[in-house]
């Protein structure tokens, strides 16, 4: 008996019958005794209808705007779901972010939660009704209507978890849990029963697409436990993360993961001396281009310059150009090089800190199979190596076996390979 | 240079291209120099969708969760409005219901209005913004999610108008104003440039469908001087609705109307004693049933009884029946008679007052014409009359003929001819 937090993404309530089978599952943790809150996004492709809308009536919607269009696709979705609950004979109350008190900065498309308000909900929660919440959306303290950018609902449910102390927060999705790799490229990847915040972390930064990163921070910051699991198979328990896994979960290494959307740039032959990092990394910073790896080579010898090299999303390529080449210029460097033709390959694990010699095993194994390694970059809990993109479904492969990540079941999975 | 209220219905932004139009007419009026407030409804079809959705869900929806879903189709519309004008280089801003505080009473799907706040509309206008308002929808003091039923947005736009104490209110639409009668019947129907608050409310009661009498009621009360004009003919002043007209438009009948939506009743020999009549009506009110026109005879010598008649919407007759068995049993009424085969004829004007005559040139008129009058009702400025349905259609041009009310031109008119 406790308060539990749902969500429910776009996919799950993408059509009436489902929306009936969101209710059903919403009706089964309330009858074991719990208080419910569900957090639900917009119905499958609504945001792309609003924003094809928009786009039709103009070239550049204001962020203000296209906020205000795209909250009303979490708020239908809660009128709807609310109704299914009533249908089926339990007493709801759907919420938007306004009459719950989702609070945001002052920031249009994708603004931070900085508060939410619990007054309301617990009044809800205590006359004995289920709370059906619009995820995604939050609002200013001027009353003015924001949107949280991707991942928002998901923050949405563990925020709303953080302030009502719920005693877990369950983020319903299509698969079944957080798997030591992709069950597409090994297809007997085995689901983590438990994963820290860290590890769920940066495998989320990795690429397994499961959760948003921002999700998971907040879990971790309010130590609220999530557990991702399966809208199709209730029974299952999915994958609980939390704080400091289980004793008996020893394993170095929780999971292996591939991510083939950046792109590497070179800047060649800059003078080695202070500040030209800087130069380069706060332009790009100005401009709000996120860097992930950076490596700076030791300066040659023979002429006292070195290279500077990063990765960025392919995205982000022709501006991240654009940007650098006036730098470049000045800093006189010979070249700006650009490869997209590659892959992060990582591991993932909090026992790696006191385990010596994992990052030996990974350079061989992937050596062992003639994988050549680009770049490498490192933190408490991960390696990632740099690979060229054909190499990376092999890499994979490699290492979920080195580090015995496997169980015996093939994994069952829909959708199509990652194109690497 | 004013404050001028505009309203938009739904068929004006159905489309991308539509709601461009609108943004362009807004602009006109803005660059008039005046502060200019949009309300709008939902896009053409929105709202049936929604209510699709819906019973898709439940058989039977709370009312509440249908006003938070259907309340999105404005907040979508206020949105696209707002970019559409800022793409055209203006200055503008969306306020749903609850950021201007649109204030109802606490009923769900049909609230009214109680109090409209000025401050944050004020504010904008003051910045040189244009506002665009969501219709329709309103918020009550505890933050709960409204909607105003019938003639909503009508009604937001007239109450905005009022609490703002705009110089105009105009309602756009996809007629060019007020006509003496319809012009689908009487083909040199003319349009009316002024009609008073009263006659508008006559003869929107009566079957003119421009204007919900609640936001003509509305005006009235704060005397908002209104405007019911062509959303596709920018330069056509249409039809200024007002308290008092101008002094030189005194011809005695200002307009025509037929309504054949009703059905006649009639509760046949009941005692003539005291009680009776309001025992019938008492129940119809019960059950929330509006009574229209009510005739009651003279008692019969012979036995002491007399016939009550009365009509209703046609829509309620079934309800009308259930509710009267019981009644009729106790009353031992010999029969309840029902015919829907009518239509109410009528004539409205001010000037109707103080000229005698004008009740038996429109009895003497239908007369010359062959057509029997089944019923009258009277109020100071209106007279009705109940004919056979198939005789409506005469009778609305006859009148139109002694009354004076054509002009030399020939209404161009579209739509199917109405149901008689």
């Amino acid at each position: 008996m406790g308060i539990i937090v749902q969500k429910y993404g776009g996919t799950s309530v993408a059509t009436a019958e489902k929306i009936k089978n969101v209710a059903q599952s919403v009706i089964r943790e309330k009858n074991k005794g719990n208080s419910v809150i569900v957090v639900v996004s917009a119905m499958g492709h609504t945001t792309d209808y609003l924003v094809k809308l928009a786009s039709e009536i103009s070239p550049s919607p204001s962020n203000r705007e296209m906020d205000m269009l795209l909250s009303t696709g979490e708020q239908v979705s809660i009128a709807l779901l609310t109704m299914a609950i009533q249908a089926a004979g339990h007493q709801a109350v759907s919420m938007n972010a306004m009459q719950v008190g989702i609070i945001t900065e002052n920031v249009h498309s994708k603004a931070r939660i900085l508060d939410v308000k619990t007054e309301k909900l617990l009044q809800n929660l205590n006359d004995g009704k289920i709370i059906v919440v619009a995820g995604f959306q939050g609002v200013t303290p001027a009353g003015e209507i924001t949107t949280l950018g991707r991942g928002g609902s998901d923050t949405s449910a563990v925020a709303i978890a953080a302030a009502i102390k719920a005693d877990r927060c369950d983020i319903y999705t299509d698969v079944e849990g957080v798997y030591t790799t992709d069950p597409r490229i090994v297809p007997n990847a085995s689901k983590l029963e438990q994963v820290s915040y860290d590890e769920m972390l940066e495998l989320a930064y990795l690429g397994a697409n499961v959760l948003h990163p921002r999700a998971v921070e907040t879990a971790k910051q309010f130590n609220v436990p999530l557990r991702v699991r399966s809208t199709f198979k209730p029974d299952d328990l999915g994958t609980l993360i939390l704080g400091v896994k289980n004793m008996e979960i020893y394993k170095p290494v929780t999971g292996v993961a591939a991510d083939s959307s950046q792109a590497r740039i070179v800047v060649c032959d800059v003078p080695d001396k202070p500040g030209v990092s800087a130069k380069i990394f706060s332009a790009l910073a100005a401009k709000n281009i996120s860097v992930d790896m950076i490596i700076q080579s030791y300066a040659r010898q023979s002429n006292n310059t070195n290279d500077v090299a990063f990765t960025v999303s392919s995205d982000d390529v022709e501006k991240v150009l654009e940007i650098l080449e006036p730098i470049a210029k000045e800093l006189q460097a010979s070249n700006v090089h650009v490869n997209d033709n590659i892959a992060k390959v990582s591991i993932v694990g909090a026992g790696m800190v006191d385990r010596p010699g994992i990052a030996a095993d990974m350079f061989k194994s992937l050596a062992d199979a003639g994988i050549n390694i680009k770049m490498i970059s490192t933190s408490e809990i991960k390696i990632s190596c740099l690979v060229d993109k054909q190499n990376a479904k092999e890499a994979v492969k490699r290492l979920h076996e080195v580090f015995e990540l496997g169980c015996g079941e093939i994994a069952e999975v829909k959708g199509d390979l990652p194109n690497f």
